[in-house]
């Protein structure tokens, strides 16, 4: 028997965390302005924040590499921030090209001082137990792909679920790990339950572990397309601030396409570790509602509700107090601008649901932004919109500046209701406390810079014939925006 | 046969209308600070409003009288204004004591100057249609009325209702109207069908058309205790601005008790005047669905909503979208700050919520105001609140004046967004237009006046320690407030 190889402090572990995803399953709390992997879904933490606490013991991993987007990078880097964890590398795919690129590429950047570097592959949407069980798997996936072989996590399934992705195990290896036999799509419910009964299939849990030079070598000998495409993009990559962009034109060439498909599915080297281990990909509301700890009436609430002869059911609210009378197997989930209500066993027809909104240019807004708008500086929530003006409130960090900006169209007033505001408006700067306001004509140069220690909280009114965002000339930004 | 006296202009009708109850049951957009009849819950008019339309036929009916409560009177005056409604008296009940010393009150006062004034009670927040068989027993009713007898209105039922009182219908008499045998309690289900099946028992409508002199001399003998105190609180009544105030020592002294019980059990002058009309009290959302116009899945949608796979419902918004999938018999019904999910069957049960609701100090206030607050110079509603701050939209009527007033705990900065003010602080008075503002530091004596044309409206950031609405010290008010 080999020695246990997860706490062998002289091989370390880079995880790669995929944070790009755009899921709106769990509409309306999840948007693609702020998708699933960022929400505080099962507790004060987002999944993604839980992900990076979970790999964060320095004795099995070294600092962990995100794969995101433009959109969600000042996302990731404050989410990171919050929980004290140092990254790596941001990662900023130019275009989405399924996972496979995406893998290939971050494999590529963690492999740059070692090319023999252990890498676990995770999802950041994903609620995990860390329990004896979870370390088991950990340890034997590790032990394989030590030796080479290419490991996917095998989750020991509980029900014939079909809303996964199976993995038919094969032969018995050493490390407690088996040969995958082949991959199997999502099944139907009959088959399903034929392979729950057989005790051969686990559910594929898109989680892997590799060695950086045995991956990349099947990557360029199965798909030699990915492994170009990633290789070049990294190797011409800017960076730029905490970030590292792909370079898009390399990147932009690779198939579209999925690791499984690009090198899983074709490799004699893959390995299943089967893990029976408490996991959920958190893949609809009604998963949110297993997975979730419910009351003695089997119901999930979260914010302010009050139930009366209410059972199986999942109440979420972010701000307005939900009332609940006499229902079994709902859900209602309420975000600031937007309630769903629906039978929770049915939670999954919120992905169609999602897409009829956005066909229609009515609704289509709902399924993108959030009332509430995260920048590297702090943010702002919309708070009243009129017809010539609206309301905002923003918060700027401690230590932190605005862009140095103007408006062609709007004209602003700024009330400091906490904190301490530094203003430059043209030629001016001035020292703005609580309760103290300052008017900004159009047109006129500004910045605001937060030189206290505590968060700056002002009320913004916009006034003028046209508000939108984009109506923003930068002069000069230290977070590189234009 | 009698010639038609509905259209009899010489004698009209003084319409006593009743709008002074709280009801709960429409929660959680009826609240005790704006309740059911102020609400346009059936159209783009409140059912106050609907109600003032309905009698303003100059051909039969004077201007109304309306009974109120004081914290409804300025609700009362602007709805009334808003529809061109002219209103002969807002007569305010200092205490609640039911039904029969209310409508004595305003007996006595429509019998000021004709002691034979033809009345008509009603509530202000019942749906009528107006067609010929409504006429029809309108002129019935008036018939019977100048005859001296006390008519009520039965509703010819169309299910065995167990929401309602029923009145049994006796012998026939002249002007299609019947002498009322007895009252019946809101019955069990059983005796609700045995009811219907007869064909002589009618709804209780909560209606009644009578002549002044007729009625009150049967209140004075039936109910000499109620009569006294009417009489005594409308001779002893204060005017205040539009409002007759009535005297608050002897209208407390009446029983409460309703006209019902006080004199329509007792007296041998009542006549039920059968109405086959269509009428619906929306005494719960269930009945607001089965009055309105549904569509071909039998769903009731007002405000933004979108709906899959789903009938026999009812979804109401205020302001955010809701999106329902999948459900049957299901109400929805979100205002800016709760919302409530039932079965639409079991929609009574919102009553006893509102109790339990009422019941926690945490959500108490769910109960007793919405978001935006009318007052005679217009009104604001709550935009933002913070810890230290909150910040609010005002909106001021062409011509009006806020009183001038001061606060002990907190600050103010006034943006203009839309029309002009003219603004009083200690001495010195200045004009702010669109996109001016000012700040109006604690302490300081001040006051808002829009002299302009249009509405003024503003935003209001409040700072400070204690941000309560009362505090506030008023040093002179043309609405007489204190």
């Amino acid at each position: 028997m080999q020695r246990d190889a997860l706490m062998n402090a002289n091989v370390l572990i880079t995880p790669i965390i995929l944070a790009g995803g755009k899921g709106t399953r769990l509409w309306p709390m999840s948007r693609s302005s702020r998708p699933k992997q960022f929400l505080p879904l099962t507790g004060d933490l987002s999944l993604f924040q839980q992900t990076l606490l979970r790999l964060s013991d320095k004795n099995i991993y070294n600092d962990p590499i995100i794969i995101t987007n433009n959109d969600y990078r000042f996302l990731v880097a404050e989410q990171a921030l919050e929980v004290g964890v140092n990254l790596e590398a941001i990662l900023l795919e130019p275009v989405a090209r399924n996972t496979a690129p995406a893998i290939a590429a971050a494999t590529i950047l963690a492999a740059k001082n070692n090319k023999n570097q252990l890498v676990h592959i995770l999802p950041s949407d994903h609620d995990i137990l860390v329990d004896k069980a979870y370390l088991k798997a950990l340890n034997s996936a590790k032990k394989a792909a030590l030796n080479s072989r290419l490991v996917t996590f095998g989750i020991t399934p509980n029900e014939p679920a079909t809303g996964f992705g199976y993995i038919e195990a094969g032969e018995e290896e050493n490390y407690s790990t088996n040969i995958v036999n082949r991959f199997v799509e999502k099944p139907d419910l009959a088959n399903a339950k034929k392979m729950l009964e057989t005790g051969n299939y686990y559910w594929n849990s898109g989680m892997f572990m590799f060695d950086a030079s045995s991956f990349l070598s099947e990557c360029k000998k199965l798909a030699s397309e990915v492994f170009e495409a990633a290789n070049k993009s990294v190797a011409n990559a800017k960076k730029d601030l905490d970030f590292i962009r792909l370079e898009e034109t390399s990147f932009a060439s690779s198939p579209n396409i999925s690791i499984d498909y690009a090198i899983f599915e074709k490799t004699s080297l893959a390995s299943v570790v089967p893990s029976p281990i408490i996991w959920s990909d958190l893949g609809s509301w009604d998963a949110v509602w297993k997975n979730g700890k419910r009351d003695k009436n089997e119901n999930l609430v979260r914010g302010q509700t009050s139930l009366n002869n209410t059972k199986n059911s999942l109440i979420v609210s972010e701000k307005c107090h939900i009332s609940v009378d006499g229902l079994d197997d709902i859900a209602v989930i309420a975000s600031e601008d937007a309630i769903y209500v629906g039978a929770l066993s049915k939670a999954q027809n919120v992905g169609a649901i999602v897409k009829q909104l956005e066909a229609n240019s009515k609704t289509a807004a709902l399924t993108r932004t959030h009332k509430t708008t995260y920048r590297p500086w702090g943010g702002y929530s919309s708070v009243l919109n009129g017809e010539r003006f609206q309301v905002k409130r923003l918060f700027v960090k401690s230590g932190k500046k605005l862009s140095l900006q103007k408006h062609h169209h709007r004209s602003e007033h700024w009330v400091v209701v906490r904190g301490t505001a530094e203003v430059q408006i043209d030629e001016r700067t001035m020292i703005l406390r609580e309760n103290e306001s300052v008017y900004i004509p159009q047109g006129a140069v500004h910045r605001l810079y937060n030189p206290g220690k505590i968060l700056l909280e002002l009320i913004e009114v916009q006034t003028g014939s046209y508000l939108g965002e984009d109506d923003i000339i930068r002069i000069e930004d230290e977070f590189g925006r234009e």
